[in-house]
């Protein structure tokens, strides 16, 4: 018998995840996270302060979902239990702590089981073999500090992630420009508004090219006149 | 008919700018930006919160300055229109802020008037675009945030820019040690003082690297002792 | 005759610096910062706002201390003549700054010593030059603004760098993990442990390869439910 | 016809909220943030960025949700037609901003409908004034600077206010500990665990009083020795 | 004879300042920060990092400019000289720094001379006795490190104070809400349009006491609309 | 048997603690901190994030030190037994850490037993009511997060807090200017010097009050002059 999950309550796994149909996921891999955070209407970004390890790591997939507590990792030796080919990991922290929660052998378990990358508002470590491994990883700090196996946290339940609401499931798309979190239930209709994006800036990219200018391609000297910009010579 | 541009005014935007001599900014783009921070007596340097988004970003130009209001990139377009060849955009912000005002369109549209790259108090997005069109960009932040066009700022006016004073014309160095602000009135002389420095350190590298010490090419050994230093065995 | 170092002492240099075992600062120098840090019993690390000024920088050598005052670098020319091949140069600062205090010259002057490589709780600049040069620099901020040479701090007394206690001779092992201060009397006997620690590492990371999870390899399942851990599905 | 309210959907107000019962948010209101947090499994905290205007305030009350856009607080003006007695604001921002978008105007409008407090991820001004007039301001900054009313946000949708998810009629309890949000639907079981913790605590405050420890009020010593703990004479 | 001063020169003292009318600095003096700044366009704040020492520390005077070099208060004592009664005293850094440049000797000088008040983008020490004096302080942090007295400064040049240009002679009006710099020539028509703004205010706060909505007030029902607000019941 | 404590050793609790002469801690309690630290050689200050959670807040007294680990405030228990009558408790933590290890129990437990303070590095709780108590504390947060009891640190070790080591009955003074530590071997001569410096400042302070300047008072006029100082009309 299934229970809804609840948000960030404590010492539970929820084994079921409905993910996005696969083929909504695929296609919003194509697109960068500044056009997905577009099309979602400008929402769903996580906080800046939240960065690659490296600047080619990116990554779209369904999340797992982790409540983890601070200094403690237990929960993401959890959590690798319940990824699935295609799942990404994003643990949230039940307060601020850059520990690092996250390094090589996780990497390498979640690795095994066909993770697709980590988010996680805590530190990391072993950065130089997490980047060997091809294992994208984004954290708000890089710190070696050890943590300890003592306290539960919970897998798989609406969780905030610096300060973006992640529910299991959900789409998350993540590159150099940062982290996007797409519901479940909209990912085709944003991957669809994506590629409508996408499509209309390639013209207009074509057009800055040729050197036309933002003023005419938007008419906004009427707007801009209207709102009283003056020009001196 | 000429006005003086005012600090900070806004909805104005100034056509006129008075760039310095062509030569001095040539010769000052052959200079880091320590070296130039160093010839103008160790002034003009905007805060270490702006960073390069890629290690070899840099660029030497001269300044077209924009006043942006948070949140709203408008006057960013307004700036594309009163770029010539050889310029750079120096973007301030009247509040705090780190959303992406700036990305690949825009990027292209500049490039395409012959902007040499962007420094801005603000955030950017669109970054591994921005690196692979090899656009150089300084900025506070790494933000997808999409911004408005709603209210007006300002284009060649004074601004202050990550706590340093930008005058249209100004001359703006840029690398990976940070940006620095050249008065267009002081370009040439900075440039020379800078030539005479680099010469300067030239020599002391290669009697730092044949194991000489500070200590005796500076002669520091009696006034560190006049200054009370013991050495203990 | 000698006097011991006394903490933060200003207007000394200690010449006498006892430095551990060359063969166990060699064995550390085969491990990272996370495992060196785990084998010290999760101690010993700076703060995490010290970070290397390119991702492949690393160095293992033993401390010549430094303290500096702000805006200040003299004592690191004083600094530079303590240097014996093998030495890194530990730099802390008698209040929060993000000067300059390190370039291209005294990292010349450093290397021909034989220096290998810098800890600053400060600024550092000539950042492309030092990475031309290979010479590792870890710091907590790169920004150009120049220093003086007026006022005496000290070289080789006890001080507290990133929020770490470092005493000449301790042995400093830095990479893109952070900094880790091993005491040089426990040298050797952190390298043992680090080794039989990276030893028991490699066993379990073929395990995790093979799909088997930390819960299994962990025995977590019991201490787990024991703590109350509910599966939902 | 009603329509379940969507995670930060933007342009739209919810005119009905489900607030919790009234005796459950009274008895809310006799405990503090941390008894409440506790009480509530130490869950529902904002991220300690948000701090009290003045030492004093504090407040228990059911939230009005707001969606903010950067720099603009068209929607605080929205808000306040929706504010019912005993009702408290909570205004989240689609990005970090620190503006002024709340000052003695728009209090003396929020205090004239009822309004207990305002909980804000975002600046706020006129401090001197809302002291004076004795409404409580939790905020992330204070700074003058002014906003628009140019863009829409939302009004009584769920939104994520410093890192803790807050869906309208929530009951928010705040003081100079912080700010915590209790789900409307926990409120009753909630304020039951913290008059029993109170009680609890009130018991052991005199017994610590006396001078009993706590490693023999909560029986530690033994897990204590058993954990390893030394002690050294 | 005169020279004009220019932007962060080093090593020159200004000795005559032209300061406003008196009039219109009593005027300015009768408005809070938020206010100035409303009445400038929003514009002139200083960086909300900038705090006052006590709650109710507040000031409207002149500015005698201090340009500091970090670590070192020596341009203060310079400065002493310079004030006339009326006069506040605005000092900069050439870097960041958070020493404390400033205490009760300083406090004791500047306030026989006539001196309103103090802002520093540095740190201040002797806080209690500040207070007890009522010397009003403006500063980005309270710490004791003492400073040095070795290198030069300026006085009375343009400085720029976090984030803000100001002149010699220019207004300062500093309270809770923060610091606003008003250029001397602007002086009268900006405490016009305070005046202005005021009288406007205080008819609103009226109406809002009486719970007129600013939906009303402000006629923002139809815009609203327009712009595509909706509401669900 | 004794052993001498080892810095930041973990699962060890020191029981003999040296403190020095309690006329010099008695005589050292007379003096604020900025007083002290320049008494001290402008050395023993804490970072300026320690901030005191009541602004008449103050002490001065004999340490015993805490290593907590990061969300868990097991060795505060451990430590209220070691206090004696007169002593503070200074709390460091193996890792940045903003929870609330510290609330009303344990300050009404330490006030039993004599302790007149504490000192962390950390987050505390139950302001109000440590306020009520007037039991003076100095911490980098206020924050309602609760905290668990697992993991061991250690009492009276070296520890490093707010970057200052402090050793067991070394004397810290803390109020409004922040907190500095004197060891104890240092305590009388500290003491001492700080009473000539007190009276030193107060002949000074009639003269300034008189209107004397810094100027004339430390002969500054000719280094000044030598160092380039021009004076413009």
């Amino acid at each position: 018998m299934s229970t809804s999950p609840v948000l960030q309550e404590l010492g539970v796994v929820h084994r079921r995840v409905v993910r996005p149909d696969a083929a909504a996921v695929e296609k919003l891999s194509r697109f960068g996270v500044s056009t997905v955070h577009e099309a979602m209407g400008r929402l769903g970004l996580m906080a800046p302060r939240i960065r690659p390890i490296h600047p080619e790591a990116s990554f779209c997939g369904t999340a797992i979902t982790v409540l983890l507590q601070p200094g403690d990792n237990w929960m993401l030796h959890v959590a690798a239990e319940q990824i699935q080919a295609g799942d990404v990991v994003v643990a949230a922290c039940t307060a601020d702590c850059t520990d690092g929660f996250f390094g090589d052998l996780l990497a390498t378990s979640f690795k095994a089981r066909g993770c697709k990358g980590l988010v996680i508002d805590g530190g990391v470590r072993d950065v130089r073999d997490l980047c060997a491994m091809d294992f994208p990883v984004f954290s708000r700090a890089i710190h070696s500090k050890g943590t300890i196996k003592a306290t539960l946290g919970s897998v798989n339940v609406p969780v905030v992630c610096a300060n973006a609401l992640v529910n299991p499931g959900d789409v998350i798309v993540a590159d150099i420009d940062g982290v996007v979190v797409v519901p479940a239930s909209r990912a085709q209709q944003v991957a669809d508004a994506a590629e409508a994006r996408e499509g209309n800036e390639a013209a207009k990219r074509v057009r800055f090219a040729a050197g036309e200018l933002g003023l005419d391609m938007y008419a906004m000297r009427e707007p801009l006149a209207k709102a009283g910009l003056r020009y001196v010579d």
